[in-house]
């Protein structure tokens, strides 16, 4: 579909032709002006349904001109995890103006999703499902999700509550549809669920649906006590989340953005402060290399060497780092597993760094020199496995280590971990040199 | 839960007090004999719930323990896609063995999922689902919904198909239990659909999924004809797969393994693959640093910023190249795109490559040589500027050009771009230092 006018999008969406997420990406670039134009016509249930699938930044600016009493219905008529995102969104005082007009029901049940605290199930959460009594029978039970509002988006799962609201078990519609009427659902409800607990970190989810192929888990609290359910449509953005979060961080280009809106100050202001920090390490290299300038001078041909040892270091430290870093964001690699994965990279990294170091010396062996080249073979090639193994070894240690300080592992980035494997690489290199050399 | 011998685990499972997801962990390091001990106490069904649960690698060591007309009536009983990669993970002639043995439609199950390439939506989804007639009532479908097998592996979408088998609609089970038995199935079902065809590419899915949120999508041939379901935990494991892949690529690590499964040896032959291909072009900075021999013999402070050089243009390289990368595999960068990008990263380079352009240029001065380190700082500053400009835009430019030629974009890696950076930085390094400092 090519681009419409707002007039279009709107009869459109009337008419139940167009998915209000295609309406979205259709006004993706529109302004908050424009989408009013379109809502205007639309009645609550649409609008909520096409808010919903807006960017968070568009709905905030929409809500200044869409009268505040309809606002309110619309945010009432919205999913109540987008609404909570919302709500959380706007500035202090239209939330205020706008949350007194908003039903009590709704209201409570936004202040109590957004207490959860970003980054916890309880913040991904939605607080509609289906519930029924574990002491009803199949006939009331059917009765009851009948007088419960029928919205598709409650799951295929009920949810068995006793009295105090502890979840107790499930029930499938399909089992209500294939049950006699009279029979109890204690007698027809799965026991053996899989549950989270709201202050659980969201990281988790990703692995718990794929470990146990579930489209949906509901969310308790500390006492067991049903307080939401989680879909896996939720789940996936949140795995995308945190694949976006490790690959930046990896390549330390801080947090996710929307690059493609960012504005080209706003990334270099991000970019700059990791390659600031990277900087420092890296004249360190600088003030190293001055204090070896008569080595240096004495063999110019140990400069050759510089740029292949601390790129080989830097690649092959930034592998260890990706499979680490990785392997801790879903769970493949436990902070137990420290020393098994240090002691595995330090082998790898000298089987690999002896390969590499033959090169490297075969490659100094070209320069012009004679018999004394032998000796610059030695060097390079030692050095060259020397620098592989340590950023191995450093490329496993440090994001593992920063775990376990409960820093972000990936804070350690690729770069990063190069930085300091340069300085040990210029270190062990003008080292070798003076024993080998320049005896 | 401790190590349990296999009769505990055994006697757990047949309970149903263990979830078999959990039986599979604790028997990660089982071996496959050890898992036939636990399996032979089992029923059918509770055998294949498990082995679906296990590593393939086991699953596949497996067959050889139990006999094969028992083995072709667990397979009966797996999901749908589980048994299909069992099948395909056989050896050719342990697969004919067995195939005989399966029942006849679930055989024809097997080979037409089979048919289907990696990477497709036909490859991950599922046969499970439940389906209607169009032209049935209420009353019959629900008739036709008792009859079919009521797994709970179905889901709760129902889909609705005309007389070809075209998929035209789908109703909820709520729909159902809602409406009254003499309706038209027709009348009630909802028309507007998202539906994905069986050759899509599997990267599309999350991005589907999360867009409509969604937690099952049907799959249609080129015909418009139901072929099969994807769950949103299908999906999951798609996309965990997906940034798995990004972010090796990304650190040149190779193709995502069972890393703390592998042996070293295997671990160091694919990290080397990519390494000695980097260490190639590193071999070039060391012909060029000896073709500018006389340049360095004259100025021993060239050799100072060396690595501060490689190191930032790697490092402003890794920057774009994660989020670029990334971009591309979740849809937010398009190809086209690619001049947007490409001069938002030159604009981006210029700006931080000024800043620590002046960073590097004032280290520079503080080389002792007097006046003349005025040049000196000018050279090393420039050479910077130019270096973390040159990176970003190759950084953003490679990635998408792979893409444009159908090759993978994440083969070029951050590192294989810092290498390239590295030979682009020296040539630019003593072009500036002949015309700047050394004249």
């Amino acid at each position: 579909m090519d681009v419409e006018s707002p007039q279009e999008i709107a009869d459109l969406l009337k008419d139940h032709v167009l998915h209000p997420a295609e309406a979205a990406d259709l006004l993706k670039d529109a302004s908050a002006e424009q989408v009013a134009e379109v809502v205007k016509v639309l009645d609550e249930q649409q609008t909520a349904d096409l808010v919903e699938h807006l960017d968070l930044a568009i709905q905030r600016d929409l809500v200044n001109y869409i009268p505040r009493g309809h606002m309110a219905k619309v945010i009432e008529r919205m999913a109540h995890d987008a609404r909570v995102d919302l709500v959380k969104e706007l500035p202090e005082e239209v939330a205020d103006s706008l949350l007194p007009l908003i039903a009590r029901a709704e209201r409570m049940d936004i202040a109590r999703l957004a207490s959860y605290e970003e980054g916890t199930a309880g913040s991904v959460m939605t607080t509609e499902y289906a519930v029924v009594s574990v002491d009803a029978t199949v006939e009331a039970a059917i009765r009851e999700l009948r007088r419960q509002a029928p919205g598709e988006q409650t799951g295929s799962e009920i949810y068995v509550i006793d009295a105090d609201r502890k979840l107790v078990g499930s029930v499938t519609l399909r089992d209500l549809l294939l049950s006699k009427p009279e029979q109890q659902i204690r007698n027809i409800m799965k026991t053996d669920i899989v549950t989270v607990n709201a202050t659980d970190d969201q990281e988790k989810l990703g692995e718990i649906f794929s470990k146990y192929e579930i489209s949906t888990v509901p969310v308790v609290d500390d006492a067991g006590r049903l307080v939401g359910r989680i879909t896996a449509a939720d789940v996936i953005d949140v795995v995308e989340e945190e694949a976006d979060e490790d690959i930046y961080r990896l390549g330390a280009a801080g947090q996710p953005i929307d690059y493609l809106r960012a504005s080209i100050l706003k990334i270099a202001r991000q970019r700059l402060t990791w390659l600031l920090i990277l900087v420092g390490t890296g004249l360190i290299t600088s003030s190293l290399l001055q204090h070896y300038q008569a080595e240096l001078t004495t063999a110019i041909a140990l400069a050759f060497f510089l740029p292949l040892l601390s790129g080989s270091g830097g690649n092959a430290g930034s592998q260890t780092t990706a499979v680490v870093i990785r392997g801790l964001s879903t769970g493949e690699i436990q902070l137990s597993d420290v020393w098994r994965v240090v002691l595995k990279e330090l082998a790898v990294g000298l089987m690999v760094g002896t390969v590499l170091g033959v090169f490297a010396a075969a490659r100094a062996l070209l320069v012009p020199g004679g018999f004394q080249n032998l000796r610059l073979g030695l060097t390079v090639g030692l050095a060259m496995t020397g620098t592989v193994t340590l950023a191995k070894a450093l490329g496993a240690l440090l994001p593992i280590f920063f775990q376990k300080i409960h820093l972000d592992p990936a804070l350690m980035s690729a770069p990063f971990i190069s930085s300091i494997v340069d300085i040990l690489t210029i270190i062990t290199y003008f080292t070798l040199a003076r024993l080998i050399y320049l005896r």
